[in-house]
């Protein structure tokens, strides 16, 4: 049966645009093409490690469209409960990758998107979890609009209705929401989730929680949200080129350190999605630990490689979890 | 004083962004970057045969607004006027270049695109104005939205305050208004033009208005709205990559046939524009046969450069005009 | 359900490498990729018209075998049969593209690939048949080896036996086996088959078949094999960047013929099997003349986009079967 | 009234073509389109901070030569004082991108260029200084030709009779003069000017001048030129690809020192351009602090993106002067 | 040994530089790098097909000299009597491939490059043609300057010292020399050569002879200058993508008329040149139809890749001299 | 007379593809097109410092195979004792190109190349060898097959028997042949030879011998196999883009050290063979010191190319070999 999935993902992926090589948007003559988007960057991760994924959205039905649908299948990840609709657009984002002293930066042109007009009851999620096992979602859904927010909370509801845990990713956007908008929803759904991945920065923002250790904020955040693991992704940025990147899991009332890895950054965006699926996959077969473990390293390797997907796989993960060296693998 | 020029043109610019060899949107790892709008198409096209050009548009701050600007002022039309705003969005299209049997096609995403927000009284018409020759816009710009019709008109008043002589481009979207709406704005718009530049399909679809010669239909328009000149561009489509182009104008009561020629296609799109660029051109200096000629002979090598912009030179122009051989140019 | 496939194919999938721009491989500094085999070409157009569809082959746990399936999956077509073996190789081919007088040609590295060391059982045809209506192979799969030829031979017998019709595609290639070696095997193999989708030319060289009238052939043909259907496509090369292409195919005692189109060749290997997918998506649905409109209609677009597989969609085929113009689709 | 300028540069440019990818230009199917000019850089990194800037050089009319008008046109460089000749060529320059240890290195072929054949009274100096605020040379322009020394001279008099202020970068280049003849030149050029841009190196190299410490040679310099600035641009080399970048400004019998950045290096070449340009900037809104930090900090940024010329912002500008992190900027 | 070559040329080689995809050159973002020059193309079309070819230029010892060099030596042309000098520079020029009614055109930057520059007694002759069979020029070299003039007579008289056949192509180039000058000089080199190479329109522009039937016109031309052998290429251009090609020589009394081809146009600079080495190659070998045959057939393929150079094989022209159809080679 | 070479190299060529911009194969859209293979490259690298070299291989006649010879021709390698035949294929390799913690990786598809049936008597040693001074080989040729291990020795025997120095580079890989067959086979070769080039990590592999002191290994190395030089490089690898590089060798009875570099990585593979080719041609010059710089400098300047070939001059040797500094060399 197809229909087990262990991992369903919810939210928006829009078709990104780059120039290459250094350039900025206005010297560009071509850009290159990918798509991206928080909770596919997940499904792509787990999926790539072993899971079988399930992803839904909502698509126009144009040719941008259907490029979202093709580059999710390309990796395995099933797209069979996506809701077409004749209206609205896809989404797109620009970015433009830096060099020291020049941070890479992203100009988004996702106003209007299918998936901001999603309305509650255009998903069937009792069909659509039916056997699976994970529902994984981030703070970007329910910021894309009112009704996106609604059928968010429809989803987490109807997951935890289903008997899956519930992931959230707290991605906090700025240009989406307030932070008080953030806050009230994302309460909502914290409080009803069993996994939180996030960063320091974010639980700043939404929550308006800090200290001077991330592992007591964890800590703090999964007693005040009953819930059973919460990750934090840790970046040092040195250099544009070159970061450092780690993270830690609460659970079963213990801190787990992930390993740090010094990177040589190709493409850093969509790490923290990268890390989410690692995550899951490690979690669900084998507890915090593993989940850590497997969450850096797919999503140290992510940056290495152009666009927002990760295109490693599970052998060359436990490579570089096994402390492999450097030199050419032949 | 730099203040004087030849021809304001007032309408939207988008992003174009369209695979290379052929390739459908669905294939591409990349796409070429563009720039065009009918009325900046228009202006390009007349400035570099010679004319001074000021190009009108509102455009949002940011990368992709910039990018209209620099690549209107790389030919050398006048951006002093362009009106800025921190809001909305530049609007995108995507192409894909097609061969027989399969057309090219083109899908838009211009939606709520800063020009289409403008409002009456954010260009100062009057100021624009000041010494200028023509003006000219398209059935377009009034076609994006309430407020863009009413600035049109506002537009298309001032300029005939101005003495300015107004020229229109019917350019029928079925994907912005409906036949009646622009029937109605662009008899308005018309009724107030000095001269009409447009194709017998979007006479008919404009104005009902279907001859079984297109001459005929010419004279019908000329003498119906008044004008000193109506421009037709004809073409055959034997093949996607081989088409047959010409032009007829009717001026002063009687035809002056513009030059026929068998064209390899390399990118048709914004070839009726270079045609009413060049149109212009000659009719300013010297009247309708000038007019046709160069009108034909600047998009007829429009289309044989990439992107709706045309990079031809006035001595390129004359050589076709004259009959040039297609020996190498050493 | 998901087990329910419309069509099951099977045979080979190589890497495709091909210098852009017309060059010679000698000249080239990159090599454009795609995936091509005959049979997930076929599934792949099918797919696209709408059937579900199952592809089966044997290929190497490695990038370049990854690449076929990710390639595969991308349209849609399911690929959970695949038989993977950590041996062998991917097979390879180079592609040249010409112009007149210069043809287009091809070089193969195809040897000791996966698919060629398939071995009896390895694919368990009663599972993968479960549901399924149509099975689709071509005489590459067993000109690939003596193995090869045996399992070819099981799948037909297995496809018999579950109730799918059998379509095969005679697809002669004289590199990999001599004539009398190739009537021994496709003798055996379209004895059992219901479908034959060839050419004139590959139909001389197997069955040494040869009339006046290609209608006639196609008759003959089916009484002799007892086949419901001979599809015989049809291509005229008056150049190698414009040829005429149509097909015919005899069922119920009669000739059906298919639209004809002068095409403008951006590549045209693999038309044949898009003829083949679009033929059974049209038949499988409506019957022979559905199937010979739609086989002409997907085939003749799939040779205006690169690469072997085709990206039109269903819509576009209807557009150019209804006789569409060659304008811009906006 | 747009003819009253900030800036007024003028030079050689050249277009310059590299091979993509650190390749060797042996080895380059195909080499990256750009233009590069110290004075033209300056004008292009001024004109994006904000200033009103001309450009003045002598152009062939032919391909190239338009392309340098059209490039400096699309940063919004005004151009109408190019002085056009049927004669000569434009200048070009190849680029090797290396990586350590090899260096960068330039391939020049600019003999005979059109700028090297002007001649005293071809550029009408008194219109074009009108209103004007600044006048910047290099010494790149003398070193040229005979005649162009002649013009040069010329044009520092008249900026100096039209009041502007005078701004020399030394820019030595051994390839075109000896030290002798630098010396000889620029020591008159210097003796009129108000603002000296260069480098340690260069100031040893054209006056023989060398201390223990840069900011006692930029004293000195001052005293010695009776100069209202002197600014010295600081690199340190630890790789080909990471530099250490700053400057320092002696104006007001005080040194003002810039910011120091740790740069990641997509392209150098121009850096010393921009920081003269964006100096020019603050200098002329805010006094000499201000510009060393818009010098350092714009052409900081232009080492980021390739090409001689910046394609920053002042928001950007100001970003990294704030010390803004190097996370991605949404 | 090595030294008895078959074939020995002299000549100029430029880098030739073209923007992709018939983009016009102040579009292009980057360049395609070939080199070009008639004597070298010439060169590489008869080693291809079998000749042991020598080649003798001057170039400048920098990176662009170098490049010459590797690209003649890849097609194993022999370099080793190259004059290299520290001095001048290596010529360029630039190509717009165009469409119709868009000629192609080219841009030269030659002067004063290294091979203009040439000086009587730095080539040494008598070793060079030491057992050779031919030596081939044309009339561009010595067009370049007095002195190439000087050293092109001195090579034509040493060539027939050393009992070579002398060939010529006429290759007038009216950038370079008045038809005065060049009927002097191409008198006196056609006096003593054996073998003339030409196209109608040079014959009247050099010698000013003009018939109603080119067959007469190389009649003519064989008795006034005592010529073995005088073939002429005819090409007709009904459009810029689609040529007509042939050729004739006049050779024992009788005309031999070589196959004519449709062809479709990759890049037709050099096919004179390409003609030249097949004629001189089946000339050599079987006399003057096979002369015609081969040059027919080698310049038709150089027309159907990019570049100056021809990468076709000895095989590929046969076939096509054989009337290959055109279908895919597989 | 040419025939006399300083360097003979025998082995396998391969077609390298690898994705640009640090993509994975399984994201590429286009391959880029290199040749590597050991002794090639030391050729090439020998060839382009100055010595005359001869490239022996055995290459199937196809397209492959010629772009193998051509490739080697335009560094000026003679190809002239090349075996071709109509048979076997040409062996490809895949490159990824990593950031840390990602390797770079290479995937080979090699087996059944024309090499690995070369048979006994197929190469001309002797007049191959004739008046030649070193040859050289790599532990790669032998582990191809029992063919060409059998040549291999054949070839070293007729070194020796014509009194050539004979040159070895252990180049272990794993994934041809065992440790034992490698010691079995490399333990008969480096009995002949005069010259040993490896790594320690090789000489551990092949010979089992483990040292604290790489010093010391070369030293026992030279005793036990009576070799009059051991070179070692070595390199250290802190991360995927920044490595360092350095060489010692073991001549006379004492240790000789290269200079050691930091390198910025833009391909490293290839780097033992060109310092191979470096050293070759420094020893024959001038001895051990001097070929261990050349080893170094030219092997530094190789891994900042794409490609496995070399393109440096032996000018930009020496200029890094005396300290040059990071600036741009204009």
């Amino acid at each position: 049966m197809k229909n087990s999935y262990d991992l369903v993902t919810f939210g928006e992926t829009m078709i990104r645009l780059s120039p290459p090589d250094y350039q900025r948007l206005e010297q560009a003559g071509h850009l290159d093409v990918h798509v991206g988007g928080s909770e596919l960057n997940v499904a792509v991760a787990a999926q790539r490690l072993g899971l079988q994924t399930l992803y839904v959205t909502r698509l126009t039905r144009n040719l941008l469209g259907r490029i979202v649908e093709n580059k999710a299948r390309e990796h395995g990840v099933d797209t069979s409960h996506i809701v077409w609709t004749d209206d609205d657009r896809i989404g797109l984002y620009f970015v433009e990758f830096g060099a020291s002293p020049r941070a890479n930066s992203v100009l988004y042109d996702r106003k209007d998107a299918a998936i901001a007009n999603i309305k509650i009851g255009e998903v069937n999620w009792e069909e659509t979890f039916q056997g699976a096992k994970i529902f994984h979602t981030s703070g970007i859904t329910p910021a894309l609009s009112q009704t996106a927010a609604e059928v968010t909370i429809e989803a987490v509801e109807a997951a935890k209705k289903a008997s899956l845990k519930v992931s959230i990713d707290l991605n906090y956007r700025a240009r989406l929401w307030s932070q008080e908008e953030a806050q009230r929803v994302m309460t909502k759904l914290v409080g009803v989730a069993d996994i939180l991945i996030t960063t320091e920065e974010d639980i700043e923002r939404v929550f308006g929680i800090k200290k001077d250790d991330y592992e007591e904020v964890a800590k703090v955040l999964a007693d005040q949200f009953h819930l059973e693991a919460v990750a934090i992704t840790l970046r040092e940025t040195p250099s544009v080129w070159k970061n450092v990147w780690s993270a830690i899991v609460y659970a079963d009332g213990r801190i787990y350190r992930g390993p740090s890895f010094e990177i040589e950054i190709v493409d850093r965006v969509g790490s923290g999605d990268s890390f989410a699926g690692g995550f899951l996959y490690g979690y669900l077969h084998d507890g915090p630990e593993a989940g850590v473990r497997y969450g850096v390293g797919v999503s140290a390797l992510k940056q290495t490689n152009p666009g927002d997907l990760v295109w490693a796989t599970s052998d060359e993960v436990a490579r570089i979890l096994e402390g492999g060296n450097l030199r050419i693998v032949r």
